[in-house]
């Protein structure tokens, strides 16, 4: 990227965190639904907290933290640079206020302007890149993270205009099976573009002859496995997947409700009767497990997905524009992989077990964003995220 | 009161809601911080609430809700109104957002005045009494969920100003204690003035001879608990609440920490030096009674208190403006005590197991609002109200 | 008491012990059901560790403990006397197995009868009964911990005889109530038989006017309660109890169930059909007291029950032989209490919180162990034991 | 397998159960010490109960159950059986005593061997087989489920003889490493003897050059970890592991023990010194993750493992002799493979996901149990099994 495009790249996708929020109201910003989400003015100072300590903090000239008291409270999780304030509390932060934190942004945006203004050596724009990147991660957790905040109030409100979620290919997953002769095959990032380090390093994998479903499972499809008491017959279900929607009264995906006259859907424009041509998403990976198992077909492996996607995308749709798709694989390192030694080391790599893998994108991912061999991870029981269902089976 | 009395309190009582949260943000009103506490907007809303559904429901001509979902969203625990919010989802409701709530109450404002304008019937005046009273309640408890939230805060921010903590009678529990004859007395209230349910009926009640302290334990008294190894000696404890301190690794009052050269307290101006002069506050009915046994005395009885204040008030200081005193008594009817059989029933009386009773009144009380007979009451383990320690013993 | 009479009652009380758990094999004596509750050879072990330590340790001479490890394993919750093995950890001691705590029980008996063969002083004859006490209400607990780990097994095995649950008064609630006209009463143990400290200092009291249920409520009652939505009523409970019910699902006594022709309950001879004339039993605190408000009564306070008793107990019958009755008072110290300076000192005092007292006896009381002023107390969502109710309501 | 030889193996198998418990009383038999463990007393019904139900009861003429109520009690986990009874529940199960079911086992031993008496179907063969190979999983259960149940004991009970630690091999972890080039290669059981579905369909896996550690870590290297400061160090953990030792306060394998001389071990046969040349055991994935990450290597993947083992066995020791190794392998099907329809393909496949394979076998492994393919699985969290770690490292 030449460092005029990288200062474009750097003030759009800055200025998309604002557009986010737009729509919020500082007390929309500062609430946290769950510990697993986090409020939205907490996003806006985490990724500037990220410019700030791996990039001011060693390369600006007599560097001077904004607000001391952020390295402890906009620290997510990496442990090498020190405190975090707990997870779980990041909604008790009314103060600094949400202006206080739009005034960082500008601060820091200023700060790393003037550090783009001369020569930008390649560890400076390889970090400006990640942590670009890292904001657009943010982008989408932070329409996830509100979603997840204005369901949880029965006045089900608006977040404001839905993302750009269209429907060009509704109902294709009925369209057909794309099929794939495997064999010894090579996945992992390849390039010279940007990546994350769990993408690589690229290595062989011997698939078996596979067909990928063309399209995603729909609403409708879904409502079917209901409908055929999928969420009463423990047969479909994964043991501690079935232990999951036991103990929660869980029959139906999250953001689902029985209204009079058939299924209704919290979106981000509020409480829709269900559109049963969209493919359906906001699932567990138990739940996309159980209705494969139901639709006796399967989940695809991450390896799979990547090889039908880098050699038969012409017969796939609903990639990276509706949801995000569950795989059969476990996150783990690649063959090879090696972390790095610094603090950002702690980004991808320690979160690698008891997650699974999803593929593609979706239509909260920020343009641009997505990958062919992006690798998106969360918990089986995660539904918050836009994850839908990619169907394959064997050949 | 005279009608003319009573619209100039309601329009007073009213007001110091507003005053409360003059110093906070639409963040700071928004956020909850525990289940037991709630966020500012809602105390604002639902004292409206009590308005709206106690009197304009049934007196307003023509009635019609303000909002209609607000009969759930700000109904506590009134389960004879129908639904309630979760409580401890309220500080899910980023929406309404603090000026609905502001302009709820405005219209609710508007409707009441106009209902005083005309005559005001004996059953308006009470409910219209009740309603101040139990927003005063309010008052106190947004003050104390508020200092909660703030402390949860490693920024440590002040609400403003300190409510009116004055010191005039620091030390004075060392100055020695009242004596009390005791015999057959009465308890529970009496005369002509406003009195919540759980105050009557007025009773006999035999009391042995007792001692009651002139004052409340101080800081100091209380650090000298600590220096003795008070939370680390199971034998001064009741079981129940060498469990409940043990649970949590708790050594010394929920807003104490230790600095680099002695105690600090948290406080509504912030993290300072503890002032040990001051009366000790913010303990569990379990510290207070360990304390006490430690300090060979033992809590009052209520009547005990109730009946030393009645009789003997010039030899006792810090009754209403320092700290709620924690008594030895459960929370329990009055002998004849009679709930009111329609949905106000609900406000005192099914409160009435495991949780003790308080008396006097404290910094954060509303002026005005505290009484001789009058029964505050929370479960063993609460600690973020302002509770210390009058202490008793036989004579 | 005479020493001869002391020595034949130690003999007795600890042979009934052993008559108590012969039905029972190894395996039914180790298991624990629940933290509440404890295996019965636990029972057996430590209230001959109550002897041991309160009385060898201190009055034998060349005292060498029969088991060292014992100390600890047996030590319920003196803290004073050191560590204790962790109350829900019981069951886990399948060693030492039942034999030798057996051998442990025999050995002791000789130890105690050599002390005894001499001249015994007023504070050893005091310390005998007192164990001898103590082993009586461990005896009522074995029955009530049995029970209710048989009630867990699916095959609802018989304990053995039923003890003697006779029924001579059976459906007598509805015979009527006596009257009590009150006034000033003194309460608490007088004259010169044993007595646990919790019963004095005996104690004035003022009473007003009230009636007592000359019996308990009974089977059919209690039926006719749930059968009236009784369990779906917010209105008849306490606000902790409803929580309570909810929470577990519970919607009639703990060891009723529903049969294809009524109501069964398990009992120490096997699942039966329900005796609607026996008094109902098992209940917690939260379901007496939401009873007696749908009953249009209450429960009576313990000075009105101990009062009735000591004036009319010609017109009150089940007073002891079939449950205990649940009072409307919290377990507290009377006044004047002085708990002893040592270990012993903690057998009652430190449990003066948040639990409820009970009065009278129950079918699983052993002969002899009741008393007027006894105070039995539990937590008030116990229901694991004989407890019942008698109304009392205002006169 | 011959007929003859068969049934040989059956009357050793079953045998060999029995003399497991020979060593325990009943009262050990009949216990539970945490929800994952189950008293020994049933898994002797339940492996008999396997018989019964998927043998017996279709193939023996005129069926009768030996006890109506096994059919619940004794079934583990099959919901295609029917109900079962709560896993956490078994140890409330004092009845049927031990006597009970070991005439269980007696009774479907001949109704077994009267089966066997005939010529013997493929079907039936097979399904004897995997009854045996099923009852040798659980005599390791019942192992490492005793020693778990002694170890919470404080007096530290022997088990009896240890079973055959041998030690032929220690400190042979610094023997040094296998070199292993990797490829195209197969893994997957291949031949006619038996396996577990879990264990095909056999498939190729793409492998790179690797490093398999010839021995296990000892608890030497182990302590050393340890001693470095390992448990107080975030960067060698995963996340989730860094969270699981916090919140249980671990700082070291889950039965050392700080002697007053150095590191104790809880063994089966009682409380020893810590030998250091034994492999450490008893750790979670977390800690032999942790341990890799310190020791600058990783945990090989199970395809690894087993073709390491196929190719270079006699570079290895400690195989399977010792502890069951942690792979990095999440437990997922292989690909092609296909669950039975029937009951019994719920054996293996619904645990498919968040558990971790272990390769190898331990010294509670029962002889003829091990197998190069054999795929062990358990939660990253669980340490109660005889479970090591075998280092590997890119070439």
């Amino acid at each position: 990227m030449k460092r005029s495009t990288l200062i474009e790249h750097y003030r759009q996708v800055r200025a998309q965190s604002l557009a986010l929020v737009a729509p919020l109201s500082a007390e929309d910003c500062c609430v946290q639904s769950m510990p697993d989400a986090s409020p939205a003015k907490w996003h806006l100072g985490h990724t500037t907290w990220f410019f700030e300590t791996f990039i001011l903090e060693t390369l600006e000239e007599g560097f001077k933290p904004f607000d001391t008291a952020f390295r402890v409270l906009f620290n997510s999780y990496y442990k090498r640079i020190g405190d975090q304030h707990p997870r779980a509390q990041r909604g008790a932060l009314t103060r600094p206020d949400l202006d206080h934190v739009l005034a960082y942004r500008t601060d820091v945006d200023k700060r790393i302007a003037a550090l783009l203004a001369n020569e930008v050596s390649a560890d400076l724009h390889r970090l400006v890149e990640l942590g670009l990147q890292h904001e657009q991660q943010h982008q989408e957790l932070l329409i996830t993270d509100i979603k997840h905040l204005l369901s949880l109030n029965p006045l089900y409100p608006a977040y404001g205009a839905q993302p750009a979620v269209t429907n060009k290919h509704a109902g294709t997953s009925d369209a057909g099976w794309q099929d794939c002769v495997g064999g010894l095959v090579e996945i992992g990032h390849s390039g010279n573009g940007f990546f994350f380090d769990n993408e690589a390093p690229r290595h062989s994998v011997f698939l078996r002859p596979y067909q990928l479903a063309a399209g995603l499972v729909t609403n409708a499809q879904y409502a079917a496995f209901i409908e055929a008491g999928g969420y009463r017959q423990a047969a479909h279900w994964l043991a501690e997947g079935w232990d999951w929607q036991r103990a929660q009264g869980r029959a139906h995906p999250l953001y689902w409700r029985e209204g009079q006259s058939g299924w209704q859907e919290f979106t981000l424009v509020g409480m829709n009767d269900l559109d049963l041509t969209q493919p359906v998403m906001h699932l567990s990976y138990f739940e996309a497990d159980a209705y494969a198992r139901w639709a006796q077909a399967r989940l695809p492996t991450e390896a799979e997905w990547e090889h039908a996607v880098a050699t038969h995308a012409e017969g796939l749709v609903q990639l990276t524009d509706q949801a995000w798709q569950w795989t059969a694989s476990s996150y783990a390192p690649y063959p090879g992989f090696q972390a790095a030694a610094d603090a950002l080391g702690e980004y991808n790599s320690k979160f690698m077990v008891n997650q699974y893998v999803l593929r593609g994108g979706s239509a909260a991912t920020p343009a641009g964003h997505t990958r062919m061999s992006y690798r998106n991870f969360f918990p089986a029981g995660a539904c918050w995220q836009f994850s839908g269902i990619r169907l394959a089976r064997d050949y």
